[in-house]
């Protein structure tokens, strides 16, 4: 991976900057809205989903919600990840000269979305891909980035597994490390959605304005906010790093609570990154804690509003909502944002206080869509 | 609905002028490609795929396919019927004068997309609807319609019954009949997702021909063919109408043989319209006989070059690929166009012999989404 003293810094500009260097090789994936989604959002909770919560008794809020979904299920590989690995990559190159990265190679160990990632922009670049899973991976993951080329390698599962193997391929080929998020050319490149959501956002409100059907615009940038899923926490920092522009629009994360995933909200409340995390959430792609150069970004709270975190229920229902209604076939982890929005109580009364009658348009990124029918229908098929 | 007589032409010059008409009132929807569906489609099929066809025995064709897929999933009401609807209203509006359109409202008898997309364009305009639905349609249907404030009223579910509770409400009220598909003003409206398709892929190209990756474009159109779903024939002969200016893109369709509901092929072999239909294929969208006025323009050779029919297998595992390859959820009527790319083996030799090497770029339909999670998991869950 780029030498960290030669990184850019974690700006907005720098963001901007990591834009037209993966352009050609990524989707501007599309930004949608759904009249019966944001009439949903809209509407107060009934009370007894308040019980056993904080708002208990109290209520229910009724805030305003125009929400924008930023398509990253349609994204390369079926995730942001392509954003970012394109990304690392480009920055290697740049730093080492593209022979030189081409003779060593990379290398990473993942399971999930980051592997294709890696393999992809590897296989665009030319530039061979040692791509190490744990050999109880799916057959479809292993097969998907074999299709791009990689060399995929089997260890264990446990991290001390993994690590061992990749290192070994270090020795033996002299690859490079690109990591999945604990790293500033990732979190710049996963960045460059926010950038590209603000940019449409901004074109549709242009575009509704002429019929007449906008809300006015008053303030810096088309945003209120915008909410992201918290894993690794690439997607989340890259996203409050592209706003920290912008203080008109606030950046939130969203975590599944199960099992102690909510590490980012945790982590927030006592003042220091949670290292490690054991949760088996259907929100898979959330398993991991807040790597350690995310935090610096996430625990700012001028960076990041907020982290919020729901159940496995509420997960599967925004889930279920962004089939039926969006009609886009998104993994549970990319459904854990809408699931704040329509469950978080805390979240709702920020938005009924500060967005008052006129409301808030809130950017949402959906982070991934790799999933399969059968997932589908083990998730849905027991109720 | 407007009269026959003072209906445009339908010509391409008329689906051009239908666009910006409608265009404030519905989506853009996003063209999406694949590289692995792409992979997939220009993949011979395996020989034992080929037993009991016409072409069992042979070396299976190797056609080469760059495929674009035109989201009408993603359209408002979630399907293509939205462009129709509006086009017809608005017609009506500019023949009759939109406060005698107000006064006396529109009707029509549906139970699928057409009764959503009439609900919401009446709406939309500020016109009274008068929605008849069979009152057997699923309880979300129902609310669908009757969220867009439309009035519903229930008839029983055979074909008479359904036209006597809308004679009756036509006495009543003096309401407007729009039909779903037999009718110039809906076959225009529908024309316009082929018009956007166009033109996107184009844009598309220019994209892809900066980096290099596109194919060479050198005949009129980007396109060498379409593919769209018949069933009423509203979105085929829209397509073919539109299309018809530009003697380098055939248009082909896409029907299900189940039970005969392949009306259209069987019609063009025996030289006549089948005007009756009884099948209970899983492509709902497509069990009606193709409508009398779309028929002119499907059995004219030099509009549609060809009608193909796939069995319910192919359909459900082309749309199992649109669900995990593509991300986007769709109805199996939607998935109709790709089973003919992917199964039929007629269809890819004409592309393998006259593509050649180089191969064909084929814009493909995705006429809509609108299905459940439940419905889903019943198609899929007895494998």
């Amino acid at each position: 991976m780029a030498d960290l003293a030669t990184c850019p810094p974690l700006t907005s500009d720098s963001v901007r900057a990591a834009h037209p260097l993966i352009s050609p090789y990524i989707h501007q994936t599309p930004v949608l809205t759904s009249q019966t989604l944001n009439r949903i959002a809209s509407t107060p909770q009934k009370e007894p989903a308040l019980k056993h919560t904080a708002f208990e008794g109290q209520q229910p809020s009724s805030p305003v919600f125009r929400l924008y979904f930023k398509c990253e299920n349609l994204q390369k590989i079926g995730a942001f990840k392509a954003r970012g690995a394109f990304h690392a990559l480009l920055r290697l190159c740049s730093e080492l000269g593209i022979e030189e990265v081409r003779k060593r190679g990379v290398t990473t160990h993942s399971s999930g979305n980051h592997a294709q990632a890696l393999a992809l922009a590897a296989s665009s670049l030319d530039i061979p891909a040692h791509i190490v899973m744990p050999s109880i991976s799916t057959k479809s993951k292993i097969a998907g980035t074999r299709a791009y080329n990689a060399r995929v390698l089997f260890s264990g599962s446990t991290e001390p597994e993994r690590v061992a193997v990749v290192k070994q391929v270090i020795e033996d080929t002299g690859a490079i490390l690109v990591p999945p998020y604990d790293h500033p050319d990732i979190i710049l490149g996963q960045g460059t959605a926010g950038l590209e959501l603000e940019t449409q956002v901004a074109d549709l409100l242009k575009k509704d304005q002429g019929t007449g059907t906008a809300a006015s615009q008053d303030h810096d940038g088309p945003l209120d906010a915008v909410i992201a899923p918290l894993g690794g926490g690439g997607l989340l920092a890259g996203t409050a790093t592209y706003f920290s522009s912008k203080p008109a629009t606030f950046v939130f994360g969203a975590e599944p609570s199960f099992q102690g995933g909510d590490d980012g909200r945790r982590g927030l409340m006592g003042g220091a990154r949670i290292p490690e995390v054991s949760t088996l959430t259907i929100a898979d792609g959330l398993r991991t804690p807040v790597g350690e150069v995310n935090w610096t970004v996430i625990s700012d709270r001028e960076m990041v509003r907020g982290v919020f975190a729901v159940t496995e229920d509420q997960i599967k229902e925004a889930m279920k909502l962004i089939l039926e209604r969006l009609k886009l076939v998104v993994e549970p982890s990319a459904a854990v944002p809408l699931a704040v929005i329509l469950f978080d109580e805390e979240f709702r009364r920020i938005v009924e206080k500060e967005g008052g009658k006129k409301g808030w348009d809130v950017g949402v990124i959906l982070s991934g869509g790799n999933t399969t029918v059968e997932a589908i229908c083990k998730l849905y098929g027991e109720e």
